[in-house]
């Protein structure tokens, strides 16, 4: 069924070195990685929390608040681009952003280096894994193998995409089709059900103007490109475990599914859907959580 | 500009052989090709009807009504498949039904091939190009190779698409955002602004059971694929010259442009659009005549 969707499921996620990702796990939760050693990656990526957190923004070392809402990590190896702006090409390159970022890790390689260089521990696990033992090229390796294992796979809706009709009931498949109908898919597309495209949040009305209090962070990839026809443009963020990760959006502000479908048809498709339509359609979404390692993830 | 955009313009033509496209011709306008001698192909594929003819459903030998509206020549070398139903992968394949359907030709290749081959000018002309001389191969490579050249370049649109910024007018161009906003772009996409996937006429609705008095014809591809999903599904049209060739659809039942326009938001989109939306629609799919041989198509 799935060669006539365009939706395909999770694969199944190949082989990585264990013991990049058994490193790479323990450096995701240590907050020896920010500057004041109160933020890990974790704190803002939480395994329990849909691989993100529960802020609209979250709050990083000394408390700063976020510029925009934490996209999760889960099944963020299949995204096109890293960060609301895609701004990173790689899970490599994205953690140099929260790393010197002063309102997220505020802390600086040498100083990482530096303190990780402290640990026996560290210093023995990295040394039997990479020649050159404490690198910030090692380190990112780790951390990105083990963002790599964060797939998602055999969620009920890639059940039913593998063939298994009984997977869905018959409100959640009508929530599908009326997500093909309504072309939400013309953008939440392929295995991540969005995540591989750019598009202007506000297509049918000016989103952020009628939001209020404009930031920077909405001007979204203009911030990377400067061209005039990317303000307010971001990477279309992943349905994938949507239902875990309220609230939505770069700003954090819809704080309910119902919400966030709403406020997509009014500034993306210029319409309103009926009541029975969106509660079809946030069944579908619904079924789109997935299992982390055989796991059924935390609700 | 063109990289950023969903439709690329038309390219230019690469060489093709003059002296298939000369016979091609010939063999295009020569009513020998049906059984009663009184259809040729130009007579539903006229170059001065924007490659099509005016009617609902074409006259074919014997007076016979065809069973669906006559697609454009013009630019069928992009189309995906040939047909409405796309039950034909190349121009050469797609020969073979108007000559031996009865509502169309009327004829058969055997023939075709007799009256050819009494002819000592076409002899001598297939002869100088095929070293078999008139064989059903060859008739066919003639007229797809003449049907190759039927490409309509340097629209006003591809004008705009290469940079020609004054090319369309703000109305023009309004349009074509509406185009891509209301996702009639979702289908009409590619080289041809259609003509490269499959679609399903009425999806907000039931359009066949609607308009009434269904026709075996109307069943599109499921003719094809005996697949019960593939009911009422067609390819998409290409809209270039769409100005030229009304009345619209598979059925010829819209007679103009705003008619085909609110049709499709309404069964394609399940929408109403603005008077003044629909206006500005129409004005940008005006902008897709092209030119052929460099000069301006009749309108």
């Amino acid at each position: 069924m799935a060669i006539d969707e365009p939706i395909p499921p999770i694969p199944e996620s190949e082989a990585l070195d264990p013991r990049k990702v058994a490193l790479g796990a323990l450096l995701f939760d240590d907050p020896r990685l920010s500057g004041d050693g109160t933020v890990a990656c974790v704190s803002c990526h939480n395994m329990a929390l849909g691989g993100s957190d529960q802020f609209a923004r979250s709050i990083g070392a000394g408390g700063a608040l976020g510029v925009v809402n934490a996209p999760t990590v889960f099944n963020a190896r299949f995204n096109f681009a890293q960060f609301w702006d895609g701004r990173a090409a790689t899970l490599e390159d994205q953690i140099d952003g929260p790393i010197s970022n002063p309102r997220e890790m505020g802390s600086s390689w040498p100083e990482v280096l530096g303190k990780l260089r402290e640990d026996r521990e560290h210093v023995a696990a990295f040394q039997e894994i990479y020649k050159d033992g404490i690198q910030v090229v090692n380190i990112k390796d780790a951390i990105a193998t083990f963002e790599r294992s964060l797939t998602t796979p055999d969620s009920r809706f890639d059940r039913y995409l593998k063939g298994d009709a009984g997977a869905l009931t018959e409100e959640e498949k009508a929530g599908y089709e009326l997500f093909k109908m309504y072309r939400c898919v013309a953008c939440h597309q392929g295995v991540n059900i969005g995540g591989n495209m750019f598009a202007k949040i506000g297509v049918f009305g000016d989103y952020v103007a009628d939001r209020g209090n404009p930031t920077e962070a909405d001007l979204g990839r203009f911030n990377v490109t400067g061209r005039s026809r990317d303000r307010h443009v971001f990477k279309v963020p992943s349905l994938r475990n949507v239902a875990l990760t309220a609230p939505y959006f770069h700003d954090g502000s819809a704080k309910t599914l119902d919400e966030a479908v709403v406020v997509m048809a009014k500034y993306q498709l210029g319409r309103r859907i009926s009541d029975t339509d969106l509660t079809r359609i946030v069944a579908f979404l619904q079924t789109l959580t997935g299992e982390l390692r055989g796991q059924p993830l935390w609700q």
